[in-house]
């Protein structure tokens, strides 16, 4: 192992030649213009992938090398392996026949910004660091409250304010924490174990795991259960009950997660009274609107966050519906103060006189992490490229063809839809009406066979299951699902930038065979329930 | 509040026309073309900027209009304005005169490769939501932990594995919560109050950050003091004296944080020795070699990470001085089991048949966010790109630098180096020796004055601040400082890309001629100390 004479000898060695400069601006224009091209013509030729990768587990390791390479190798090389080996393993999330969980809408303006972030490359922990990154960031997070008519006291304008992180399990946790941390001044550090938090069987695991790791006790973890006739939205009486229950065991009530646009159906909780109930109890409540805060742009959306002006903090995935890309989650906070005096650090490496000033943010002291990516550029491309019209527009075009494809459904009586469509995605299934869960026989090359076994048929979960598949197996459209009081249902979540309306007409052709063939095979209700 | 029959009429008034798609993949193409040409420009012409911005808090509000706009804006117009009131407000890290902090080195390869992760725009949660994010990234962490010759068993081929965190905030939290919860499963949840954890006041404000977010009882977290005498690495005698005071206190030790390459100083703690006092009370050892870890894949340097097989997780930052731009922090452990056990989610929406099949990765359980860029790509560009042979002569040529500009100093005895030099970053000052600390007389527009007021003197300290402040005033070069031990000094971190040995000697020039101009106004040292 090399002594610091050794050392002298291989640098000499090594740089004496072949070392151009890594950023050689002409070289960096020629190569980036051949990426565009490739970017260009893949998003041209999208279609013509599996939407699902069809690969298997393990099908990398066996198309690259053992190890990195000793000697550099040229882009039209390495273009090359990723279209012969990295395309094939993608689930093309841009793919206009992307109907899977949410889609994350990307887009030209998007695209552009981050490319604009990353040539930039600032670490914009500070405001001194790189002024603009942190100046343009509280700008466009107070121009979209604006836009989404936030209450005045969420914005820079009105003494909370906007940060932009990277995901929504992120602004979860430094949220909790910040609940936490206020909770555990009054209560005594020592407590930790006592404080319980609130959400309902429909809130994003991203709660659950925040939870875990900051330190709650798991046992005091609540989850309010929903049901269908309610829509699964969470009941302000429910949650009631539930605290004044943990408070006459001594816990104490810190947090509540209400959801607008739950992932499994896009259920809306009632977020006025559930906020009057939380503020019973000095609770903190968050706002994850992650997929339907976006929509609320538009005056007839806007509705499904009413109540927000009693919560303490509300996020949403620019990165989800907005056209910005992979990530970027809007947080507001109405008391910046509470997070920083959880999350502030404050090392001699980084005092600045700007900082002791206090005329600057520093966003490092509003995240988990000290380094951050000028993410707000892509949203300021996004809201200037489209402006508030066409964003509405495209946003209101995915509605169209949600209710387009519900349309669909509807009219062909071997399909429900689970619960009622609020934004741009569609739960449904196989009706049981339309499917037979007895055992019965059918043909296959000739051979008769039994469905599900002599003994057992099918249920309609599995029917339902089987269609999922079966569909995703083709390649053409991709869909997933989710399974709510005990009802297996398929979600078709439209939201992928590409995607017209002949998009929504070919789905629901492949919806439509895949259920004949399902039906057919499994099934001998082909002249209506009740008949076999 | 629009009812839906309104919403039908809004509908209909407001796609029926302009509704362009975000996503035109030849629109995508010319605006990507102006895009690269634009940062191509800016890499030609940062030399032109001052390396740090000269902007005051909130010259970009005085800017920018007040709301989004409603319509749409060209990205010729969007273009005009970054480049009117975005670049002023930039501190250009891409700079060749950047040496503050520690530089984010970026490059060509790894900017084609966050094109392409933006282009596929994949939100890898898992394998199945695109198998070749999940497979490429384990299989160049393989790659990498070659290169740094980690041993086989932090990596998949035996049985350890890596992943990409975004940043080592987010490592250290991680690896924090897997040992808080591996120690909680033996003593119990309601213990957490009891744990300790450890490390140097010279370990990165990080740690700090992730204990409080773990609700690690802040009373319990171990600073263990350094000092110049033993270049500011971390006593593996003093380590152990903390920990036995503190099982005899009741506390559970639980997690020490070693450093390779401290942020103030680059110093190194000793891993071997520090990882046989943890093993001996059962902790969790995490190294954060967030800067010096990649230099570490050339042989002469590897030694700084001798002692690594003792510890249980690993991390440097590619984002920080291995070509990949920001995030890409490189994490391994040995047991991922442990990583897994504390971060897993399950919820039915995930449920797929390849993660039942247990035979693939879902990175999402080894983070704290569900949602994550397909990171790999840029780091698997960069590796081939380059190659092992150039990524070492780019790191050397660094080293090479920093040498060269500590030879400028050690060659002017008003200066002096204030620890040796690890990697390629100097750390400096003026020399107490050259700086006369008792009150003197200047001449500042034919008016005397004194310096530091009549009665007191500037410190050694404040003539560095000094010195400091008005080589960054300049925008020439910029750099920035800490405080160790009491002594202020400057630190010289060569690693931007764009930085050329002519850039060092001009920024050996602009230091010394800052030196002779704050000498000669606050100091009668003119001939050498002790003459006044």
């Amino acid at each position: 192992m090399g002594s610091l004479n050794d050392f002298d000898l291989t640098i000499n060695d090594s740089i004496s030649s072949n070392v151009n400069n890594p950023m050689d601006p002409e070289e960096f224009r020629r190569q980036g213009h051949m990426m565009i091209d490739f970017i260009a013509d893949y998003y041209k030729n999208i279609e013509k992938y599996p939407v699902l990768s069809q690969v298997e587990p393990g099908y990398l390791k066996k198309r690259l090398p053992k190890s990195a390479p000793y000697y550099p190798e040229s882009i039209e090389t390495i273009l090359n392996d990723v279209q012969d080996h990295i395309v094939p393993g993608i689930t093309h999330w841009q793919s206009p026949n992307y109907y899977a969980y949410f889609p994350s809408s990307g887009s030209i303006a998007g695209f552009l910004g981050e490319m604009l972030a990353t040539g930039f490359n600032v670490v914009g922990f500070n405001w001194m660091s790189s002024p603009a990154a942190t100046e343009l960031e509280s700008i466009v997070m107070d121009w979209l409250g604006d836009m989404l008519r936030l209450p005045k006291s969420f914005l820079f304008s009105g003494n909370g304010g906007g940060v932009l992180q990277g995901t929504t399990c992120e602004a979860i946790l430094c949220t909790l924490v910040a609940a936490r941390d206020r909770t555990l001044n009054k209560i005594g550090k020592d407590n930790i174990g006592k404080l319980s938090v609130y959400c309902s069987d429909q809130t994003h695991c991203a709660f659950k795991k925040a939870a875990q790791i900051a330190g709650i006790n798991m046992n005091n973890f609540r989850v309010i259960p929903t049901n269908l006739s309610s829509s699964f939205s969470m009941s302000p009486e429910l949650l009631r009950k539930t605290i004044v229950a943990d408070l006459e065991a001594g816990l104490v009530p810190t947090f509540l997660l209400a959801t607008v646009g739950t992932t499994s159906t896009t259920a809306v909780d009632p977020l006025g009274p559930l906020c009057n109930v939380a503020k019973d109890y000095g609770m903190w409540v968050h706002v994850d609107a992650a997929y339907a805060g976006s929509v609320c742009i538009c005056p007839e959306f806007r509705h499904f966050i009413d109540g927000v002006e009693g919560a303490n903090s509300f996020s949403f995935n620019a990165h989800k519906w907005f056209f910005t890309t992979l990530d970027c989650c809007c947080l507001w906070v109405r008391d910046p103060a509470a997070l920083t005096k959880s999350l502030t650090t404050d090392p001699e490496y980084l005092k600045n006189k700007a900082t002791e000033s206090k005329q600057v943010v520093d966003y490092k002291d509003w995240q988990i992490a000290l380094s951050r990516r000028f993410r707000s550029l892509k949203l300021w491309l996004v809201l200037r490229s489209y402006g508030v019209e066409k964003l509405r527009g495209f946003l209101r075009s995915h509605v169209k063809m949600a209710k387009m494809f519900e349309g669909f459904l509807v009219a062909d009586d071997r399909f429900e839809i689970v619960v009622p469509r609020n934004f741009a995605t569609v739960c449904f299934r196989l009706s049981p009406s339309a499917i037979s869960t007895k055992p019965v026989l059918y043909e296959i090359n000739g051979t008769r066979r039994s469905s599900g076994g002599p003994e057992k048929a099918l249920t309609v979960n599995e029917i339902n299951a089987k269609l999922m598949d079966s569909i995703n197996g083709s390649g053409r459209i991709y869909m997933t699902h989710s399974v709510v009081d005990g009802i297996f249902l398929l979600r078709f979540a439209v939201g992928a930038s590409l995607t017209e309306e002949s998009h929504v007409v070919t789905a629901w052709k492949v919806v439509k065979e895949h259920a004949d063939a399902i039906l057919s095979r499994y099934n001998t209700c082909e002249f209506g329930p009740g008949q076999q």
